[in-house]
């Protein structure tokens, strides 16, 4: 493999001449540049990334953590981040953290000894430490959906009171009564906030009963588990609103084999709009987030401030939208 | 940040012997080794990963380049190859390359040049002069079902031939008289294969017409067009074995908008075994690759050669498995 050694020889310049040529990073001569251009061009010489890095601290890759990457909602939005890293020259890295924070931390400790550049964190907990501790590393930081309190990082978060408001405002439109709700996980901002825009909605209505709120995981097992106890001790809901559509997916299997028919006797709406939600018979009625929007939002935002493009960190509030599907339906009023 | 200069001047030794230390590649005092180490703790030092990965050639990365992704059969490839990858300490970059060699040309000039320790390709096209260029950087190859002629590298595969006949035969076994296949992009392997597969099992039966192989690119919507031709010139069709399960959600959605039933009118068998396979109504009969198994055993086998465990490239073949769910059923015979 041609080296800088072999680059400068053949140049006749000293190998810090041929580096400042690489980095271009300070004053070289016009004719020697050329000599130099010419030199690594003739020997074939590609210059090292990973030496670069040291000198420059830059290496030209980010990372992406994200709870898993087999969640339809996050291959969408790791898809997104890697086509806008790569159109910028940046590779990424990828890590799945099953939104557990020891998962989490440890990722953080080993990706700081790599000098990756910058960071997208689509998971659950993310601390001031952490922050700092990446800070005091030069390691750019984007965060999905999470807000800490100073941190010095861009936030990309679509609009989940909003949407579960305009979701369960459907389900009443069509008629619906006794309208339950499928929750994600407690611990995750997206399932509160999606749990609130229910709440909010629903709470002052006459007939609204807490245990109305099942937990469903965010997982399909959870939405089948979830329609299955609502059913049994709620035999009258006639509308539930599932956190995500992997759940709302679930639940309408469930449904299936109990014999109730969606949506002649319950209408069923999900949220984040992933391709599932077409392929369920009937297809899902879902608030659609803009989910490569926000993959291709957060990798801009992060390569941005990378390159010290971007000055302030900023908060990013993406729409969301009701997409009717076949899963909803309007009903005869009782 | 704590250098290993302050390192040095800690523990009153040389950079070089620090160096020696964290290396473990030459012989140290067991006393001066003490002392670094205690030096290492107290400055809470971090040896960094890209400048070993400058002395040792080796930076624990490893990249895995994949068609898409968003491909559910792709991302539960990269979870277990990141799972594993995890285990053994090492990160994991991923990239997109569509199946155009264009991109996986990029990608691996890219790559070559951050020092990765090795590469999953689980994607298309990958020549001979690929495969001698990264080994002439020193980077160790598995390839998912390519087989390069002389190229020094482990391949992972599934029984595909084998599993296509399975599907068809199962078919058959069902009394369909008029099995259509619809396959996978012709420059793809595992294509080739299930139509191979499809072909050797069905081509000397009274009936057989060529006419019935109709392209469905691997894609819902594929598989979507592909059913709407096949029943429009092809209305007594009773059985379809789709190359992967996304086309065969795609044809049974195209069934469902065409009033044909499954599997009453149509039986229809699909191959991966991904969890789409089980959101559909019915849920789709399906040959299963070891999905995570082949991702799992790809990073496994990687590591090894990376670290030296490995002595010769091997060939895995892995075993798939007919999962028989409500879209395929025994018809009476006519």
């Amino acid at each position: 493999m041609t080296t800088i050694r072999d680059v400068a020889r053949q140049a006749g310049v000293s190998v810090a001449t041929v580096s400042r040529v690489i980095n271009g990073n300070s004053y070289v001569n016009k004719d020697t540049e050329s000599r130099v251009r010419e030199a690594i061009q003739v020997m074939d010489y590609e210059p090292n990334t990973v030496a670069r890095g040291l000198a420059s601290k830059k290496t030209g890759t980010i990372a992406v953590i994200l709870p898993d990457i087999m969640n339809p909602f996050f291959s969408e939005l790791a898809r997104a981040v890697e086509d806008t890293a790569r159109h910028h020259k940046f590779t990424v890295i990828f890590c799945n953290s099953d939104d557990q924070a020891p998962k989490e931390k440890l990722y953080i400790q080993v990706l700081q000894q790599r000098y990756i550049d910058g960071m997208i964190f689509a998971s659950n907990t993310l601390d001031e430490e952490d922050i700092q501790t990446m800070r005091g590393h030069g390691i750019s930081l984007v965060v999905l959906d999470r807000a800490p309190r100073r941190g010095n990082c861009s936030i990309i978060r679509s609009k989940n009171v909003e949407g579960a408001k305009t979701a369960v405002q459907h389900l009443l439109s069509l008629g619906c009564r006794k309208i339950a709700h499928i929750a994600g996980p407690e611990e995750l901002i997206t399932a509160q906030e999606r749990k609130q825009g229910y709440l909010d909605t629903i709470r002052h209505l006459k007939g609204f009963d807490p245990a109305l709120i099942v937990p469903g995981h965010f997982s399909i097992s959870g939405g089948i588990g979830a329609a299955q106890a609502l059913l049994e001790y709620h035999p009258d809901v006639d509308g539930i609103f599932a956190g995500n559509d992997l759940m709302a997916a679930g639940a309408l299997k469930a449904l299936h084999r109990m014999g109730v028919s969606v949506p002649e006797q319950v209408s069923l709406c999900g949220f984040d709009g992933v391709a599932i939600a077409e392929m369920t018979e009937p297809e899902l009625t879902t608030v659609a987030q803009p989910i490569y929007e926000m993959g291709a939002t957060a990798a801009k935002r992060l390569i941005g401030r990378i390159r010290g493009e971007t000055e302030e960190p900023s908060v990013t509030e993406l729409d969301v939208q009701l997409v009717e599907r076949d899963s909803t339906k309007r009903r005869v009023r009782r």
